[in-house]
Order: C-alpha cells, then sequence, then structure tokens
C-alpha cells in the first residue's frame, strides 16, 4: 500500500480515543467489559483502511470486532470509515500485531482475519508474513479452543506458504478455496484490494484454520 | 478415461504374471522378499496406463514401484509398457484400491502417489474419491511412520476438498504447489493427463501429505 504522508494524523488519532484505542493493553481480558457486553470478538490484523472490519461490524451487530494497524496514514482512513458508519462494535488499535499477545489475553479471541496481508516474497523476510509460525505461536495464544484464524490473499505463492505453515503448526483446515468468486462465499465482506484484484480477474484464496487446545 | 473393450486384454494379463501379480495378497508384509531387495516400496492408487508408475520405475531404479489399477482395458497398456522398458522394480495389481490393506503390511509402504484420480463430483459420490477418509484410513495403515502421500490432479475442486481432507485427517501438509508447472518441480514424472492438462495451460495442483504415527 502506498503510505502518503498525512502531517495531521497523529492529532486527528489522539482526538478520537473512542474509536482508535490508546493503551489497548488495559484492556486486555476484558475486552468484554470494554464493550459493555460478552459478545464473540473478531480480531483483524493488518486492517489497513478499515473496509473489512467496518463491514464486518455492519453485518454482524452481534460480534464485537477489532481491527490492528500501525500506520497513521494509513488507519486515518479507518478512522473516517468508523466516524461515517457510526457503529459501537468496531473498533481500532493502531499497534503492532508482533504484539497482539499484550493486548488479548488467553482465550479471549474467538475468530482471527488475515486478509491481503504483504506478501514478503523475499526468503529472508518469511518471518514478517503474519501466517509465519512465529505469529501463528501468538495468534494460538489468544485464540479459543476451537477458534478459528480466516485467511484470504490473492497471492498464490502466500497462500501455498501459508497452508503449510498452518498445517504444520497443528491447525486443521476447512472451507479451502483457489477460487472464492467462483466458488462464492455467503456474507464475504471485501477489502478494497479484493474489489479491486476480482475486478481483474484474479482468482481470490481462502482459507479457514481451526485451532483445537 | 474412456474405457474401449479388449476382449484379448484377460488372457494378455493372465499369461504375464511377472509383471501384473496375480495375487498379490501372498506378499502382503514381505514385498522386499517378492523383489529381492530392501530398497523402499512407493505404490501409485489408481494408476491407469501406467505412465507414472513406469517413469518412477526409470528415474528411480533404487526404489521398487507398484500401480494399482482395477479395469483390464486400461491396465493392459501398463502391461505393454512394462514390456517395453524391462525394469526389475515396476509391477501392477490387477486390484481394486478399496482392498489395499489386503496385499500390503502395516508400516511396509514408504509412498503413496494419487496422481489425476476421478474426481467424483457428485456429494453423494464423496467416499468413492481416493482422497475421501475412508480411503486415508487404509493408505495410513500401510504406511510408515513419516510416510508420505503424493497427489496430483487438475481438478480444483478435488483439491479443495483433499487439502481439507488430508488435514481433518490429520496429516501434516508440505510443499503445496497450485501452479506446479509455473513453480516447477525437480524429477516430476508426467502422466498423460499431466501432459494433456498442461499443454492446454490448465494448473496443475499438487500436495505432499506426511503422516506421523
Amino acid at each position: 500500500m502506498r503510505l502518503r504522508n498525512k502531517p495531521w494524523a497523529p492529532q486527528e488519532i489522539a482526538d478520537n480515543p473512542h474509536l482508535i484505542i490508546p493503551n489497548p493493553g488495559d484492556y486486555k481480558g476484558k475486552w468484554n467489559e470494554y464493550f459493555s457486553n460478552d459478545k464473540p470478538l473478531y480480531v483483524e490484523v493488518g486492517s489497513g483502511k478499515g473496509q473489512f472490519v467496518t463491514g464486518m461490524a455492519e453485518q454482524h451487530p452481534d460480534i464485537n470486532v477489532i481491527g490492528i494497524e500501525k500506520y497513521d496514514s494509513v488507519i486515518i482512513s479507518a478512522l473516517e470509515l468508523m466516524q461515517e458508519v457510526k457503529l459501537p462494535n468496531v473498533k481500532m488499535l493502531k499497534e503492532d500485531v508482533n504484539e497482539i499477545t499484550d493486548f488479548f489475553g488467553e482465550n479471549e479471541v474467538d475468530r482471527l482475519f488475515i486478509n491481503f496481508t504483504d506478501p514478503w516474497p523475499k526468503n529472508r523476510h518469511a518471518k514478517r508474513r503474519l501466517t509465519h509460525e512465529g505469529f501463528l505461536k501468538k495468534y494460538v495464544e489468544i485464540l479459543k479452543d476451537g477458534g478459528e484464524v480466516h485467511f484470504k490473499t490473492d497471492n498464490r505463492i502466500l497462500f501455498q506458504y501459508s497452508l503449510q505453515s498452518f498445517s504444520e503448526f497443528g491447525f486443521a483446515l476447512k472451507n479451502i478455496s483457489l477460487d472464492l468468486h467462483e466458488d462464492g462465499l455467503e456474507g464475504n465482506v471485501m477489502t478494497e484490494y479484493e474489489e479491486k484484484f476480482s475486478r481483474k480477474g484474479h482468482p481470490i484464496y481462502r482459507l479457514e484454520a481451526v485451532w483445537k487446545k
């Protein structure tokens, strides 16, 4: 994603702590208290401009949705989107996914989403892929028993890598699609990337990985 | 595969018991005695006209290779191919894969191959797919600890199904390719189907599934 410098972004973010939550570690293990309800918690890592989290929150008022995105210049668009849709069940964290276990407690998350993440094609960058074993270790810490990771990408090589990574780690794979828009998926929430790639006729790859503790 | 009636086939097969082995149950657990060596044993299920098993045997003189194919009218071509290549390390069984555990002992097989098998697209025929749980149960009985199933197909829906089937059964997936001829695979032995589909530019899907006992 092209990162434009947006000098006004940090102030705008700081001015909206009810949408982009500062110090999320304060709510680790008690997000149900933060939301004042016991709805399931869905988390998206690498949320970009927030189209997926706001779409999910809109489609599922019975779910709390939190997106994580580290870049000011990107999350600012998610902020504008949240201000527009005015939904109580979607929030963002301007944080690094590497620190995800600082923000969520053990067994706190029902479902994790990874959508169109950077493929980091070079082998020496494999550790940065959000489906690398190093990240999976963190995800399973915060996932509930039977919790799921839902992963979508248009990058074939990353998808191949991720199938193997999830499988070798011990996740059970299900609902795999190697051409999502050909197979169809009820209630699929598209990201802006997905819309763009689909229009070009590129296949979208998708899997669900289930974690049994 | 189109099955032509070949009335001479049964006699020709019966006349070549050193290539298409009758009563393979006699050698269950003692294929190393049959081959008079301790080379690893590779088995292909649904071998069709035998191009893969003869190709494997040629490429790997250090391996014993056995193909299973139930149709007279198809295996007759494999017989002709074996007569042509004159290799000591490739044999065929004219048998039904459903009975595979009658022909191989526990922990006897190093590697199983499934190539371009019938996708049985209707759900009510799922049990006939050679990657259905019912078959996997049989495969793991005869596979060694750490043994592998190598699976290739041009059928996207069958591949999606198979990824899930292997994963849910407890196999670990590796070396997954969603476009084999784009990714390349050293020493890939092509079947006649594979050659045909690749020429048409269709992607070939491939996976390796590892079984840890």
